[in-house]
This record gives structure tokens, C-alpha cells and sequence, in this order.
């Protein structure tokens, strides 16, 4: 896929690290026009006037010249792009199930700068509806069947779970509102995750994909603010003006 | 479109009309396989058991062999079926990004037989977040470029707005607790609807796709509990056991 994309959102993962890990995915370089507390609210205003915004809400991912703005159809339109969505309507169904399956599990984690409240964090992580509990453990019994979710090759069902793991893992690394960029280890997470060999696997295969490694371990840690409540109160400031 | 489907929820709309709708809109026979307070706990259970709900959950469409369970994937799987998807990467993500919007508007409607606060719903609605401050403004402007959301064609996206129209009616015909299939008119409905032509056009377009009219007029009523608080009731139940 040729072009660069630009992505606009604050510094931090909230809902548009799905999409930024599915461009790292693809190979998409990326540009980013980050909102911050300063002069976030400004920004929006503009893009709001501008017109780029459908329905008024960021995470915006200019590419092709087009302004995509819904998280679920913008993931889709560029794992086309990118050769990470299958070509059977069935497997589709698959891709599209899985990833909607990580939506679902990590609003927890979306929620959990706004509280920063660790054991809620980690009591919904694991109740019977949670990543732990409920997802992972269809996740791994799914890739007792096929080497990744949605079939033999990797796809956005893959990434979108990569990406979950990704943030439960700084979440988990994390305490109260301390650094969302670990560089230590995680016992909690290493623990949780213990359980699921597969998915523990899953997870270094799209660490190789693409530019995933180079995302994350170079170039996020130099755009994402440090802090939690850094991350907060930059929503709090561009969204109450 | 060959084969029927069987859909599994409660006797509402809750999560699961939008996927009726679409399967209307595409001609498809449905067979209705209904949770109630009485046996939905034990139905559920015997559903989990078969493996046949991959993430524990309902609406489940069985169709073509598959069971279909996730909203998205399913809504997009039956429209690509049904000659509802659009062919161009670029028109699905228009016709996906209307289907995400109009199921970010029908959050309120979801939630409220649940509470049953008619003002409360009321002023959802009417916000500028909600379905009358932002998202019927921003349909009504597409359709001034267009006949249909995605494009000169109906697709699921066209169909996903109808029915969030037609939960929004239903909603605010009730009083409280009274009827979810109201048979008289309800002026709040039409004095916000009178301020989108378009979207009144395009809700009597849609009407008349497929056997939309058959499912609303007909069959509907013969399957949905009449009332919000025994909606409320069988879901309870089911999930409280």
C-alpha cells in the first residue's frame, strides 16, 4: 500500500490504537496531528468546520484522500488496503467477529484513565465478561483450530487482539495514574496471560508484522504523553471547551 | 437470497433489529426463536452448551450453516448476501461508517426500556449528541448529494437508519411502560422527523424494500411483547438465572 496516513487523535490509545496498530500492521506510514491540552479544543473546532468530520468525532485517519472517521469501517477499509482481510464472505464474518470482539474488551481499558482505578481495572479484566475471562479463553480455543483467527493467514482479527494485549499489558504495568508506557515487566499481566500459550504466541507473530515493532517500540513512546492522567486531562480539555 | 434464517432474542428489538430489518430488506424468511422470562435462562444455557454462541451472547443468526453472532460482522455478512453491500472499498466504508452512526444513535432507545424515563430518552434524542442534534443532521445532508447513504443504490446503511426511525417512533409513542408497537401516531415523533424531508423519504423508500413492510406491519406484531416493561422482564430474567 503506497501513501502515507495521517491520523488525527490525542496522545494516548482510547479508540484509535486499533487503527493506528492496523496501519503499523499494513506497512502505512503514518503522520500524526496530535490534540492536546493546549490547544486540542482549537484543533477540533477547525476539523469540526472543515467538514473531515462526519459525525463531529476523532479518531479521523486521512488516507487515500478520504476522511475516515468510524472506528469499525475505517479498520475494515484499511485491512483491505492492506491485505489483512480475507476474501471469503465467511471469513470475513470471522475477521469482523473477532475484531468487534476486542472492541468489546477493552472498553474497560478505554475507561480506565478516566477512573485510574487499578483493582477495577483488573476485577473487570477478569469477571466472567472480561478479557480474561471471557474473550482469551475463546480466543485460544479458537487457535487450537487454525494458526490465526481468522484463518492460515494473518488478519485485523489478529492485530485488534495484539493491540487489546498491548494495552492491558501497560494498564496492568501501571499504577494509578504512573507511566502508560512500560518498560518493565508486568507479573500481573505475565500471569493473566500465562494461561493462554497460544494467544502468548499470536502475540510475537504480529509483533513481526509490518512496522508494529518499529510503532511500538520506537515511534509511540516519542508521540504518547507518559502519564495517564497527562492522556485525561488532555481529552477533559479539547472535549469541555 | 435462498434459505431462511432463525433468529434467537428476546421479543423486542434491543440489539437484535437491525438484523431482522436487514434480513426484511433482503427478502429473507425468518424463523424466530424467541428468549422469554419463562425458559430464556434455560434456552440461553443449552445455546452456550452447543458452542453455537462464540462469545457467550445473543442475537444469534443461523444462516447459510453459520451462526452468526456478533452485530457488525452479522449485519455486513447478510448484507453482502442481500445485494445491500456496496462494491467499491470506498462505498462500504460509507455504507459501514452510516451503519456504525446509526447504531451510536439507537444507544438511548436500547437503554430505555430498561429505565423507562420518557423525558430522559427524550432529551438523549434531542442532544447535540444524539440522533435529532447530530446524527439526523448529518443524514439529511448526505442525502442531498445522494438518493441513498452510500450511494445510488439501498444498502444496510439505508435500512440501519429506517430503523433507528422506527425504534425512535415506537419510543416516543410510549408513555412509560405502555405499548412497543404503537398503532397511533405520535406527534413528537413527526414534529422532529418534519425537520428532515429526506430522511422521510428515505424512511418511506425503505418500507417498501424487500419484505420490510410484511415484517413491521405483520409479522412483528405477532412475535414482539406489547410492552416495554415485559421486554424488560424476559431479559432480566434470562440473565439474572
Amino acid at each position: 500500500m503506497s501513501g502515507k496516513a495521517r491520523v488525527t487523535y490525542w496522545a494516548g490509545r482510547g479508540r484509535c490504537e486499533p487503527l493506528r496498530m492496523i496501519l503499523a500492521a499494513g506497512g502505512v506510514l503514518m503522520e500524526h496531528n496530535v490534540l492536546t491540552a493546549v490547544d486540542g479544543a482549537q484543533a477540533l473546532r477547525a476539523l469540526r468546520e472543515s467538514g473531515k468530520l462526519a459525525y463531529d468525532q476523532v479518531p479521523l485517519v486521512e488516507i487515500d484522500g478520504l476522511n475516515l472517521v468510524q472506528g469499525t469501517p475505517t479498520a475494515q477499509y484499511i485491512a483491505q488496503r492492506c491485505a489483512l482481510w480475507p476474501s471469503t464472505p465467511e471469513a470475513q464474518y470471522r475477521a469482523g467477529a473477532v475484531f468487534a470482539a476486542a472492541q468489546d474488551a477493552r472498553a474497560p481499558l478505554v475507561s480506565f484513565p478516566f477512573h485510574g482505578d487499578l483493582g477495577r481495572l483488573q476485577a473487570e479484566l477478569s469477571s466472567p465478561r472480561g478479557l480474561w475471562g471471557r474473550y482469551a479463553v475463546k480466543w485460544e480455543a479458537m487457535l487450537a483450530e487454525q494458526k490465526f483467527l481468522a484463518g492460515d493467514a494473518p488478519s485485523l482479527a489478529d492485530v485488534a487482539v495484539y493491540e487489546v494485549l498491548d494495552f492491558a499489558h501497560a494498564a496492568c504495568a501501571a499504577s494509578g495514574s504512573a507511566t502508560c508506557l512500560p518498560s518493565a515487566p508486568s507479573p500481573a499481566f505475565d500471569h493473566a496471560l500465562a494461561a493462554f500459550p497460544r494467544l502468548r504466541a499470536l502475540r510475537a507473530a504480529v509483533h513481526e508484522l509490518g512496522r508494529v515493532k518499529q510503532w511500538v517500540e520506537v515511534e509511540r513512546p516519542e508521540i504518547f504523553v507518559s502519564e495517564w492522567a497527562a492522556y485525561r486531562r488532555s481529552v477533559d480539555m479539547t472535549l469541555s471547551r
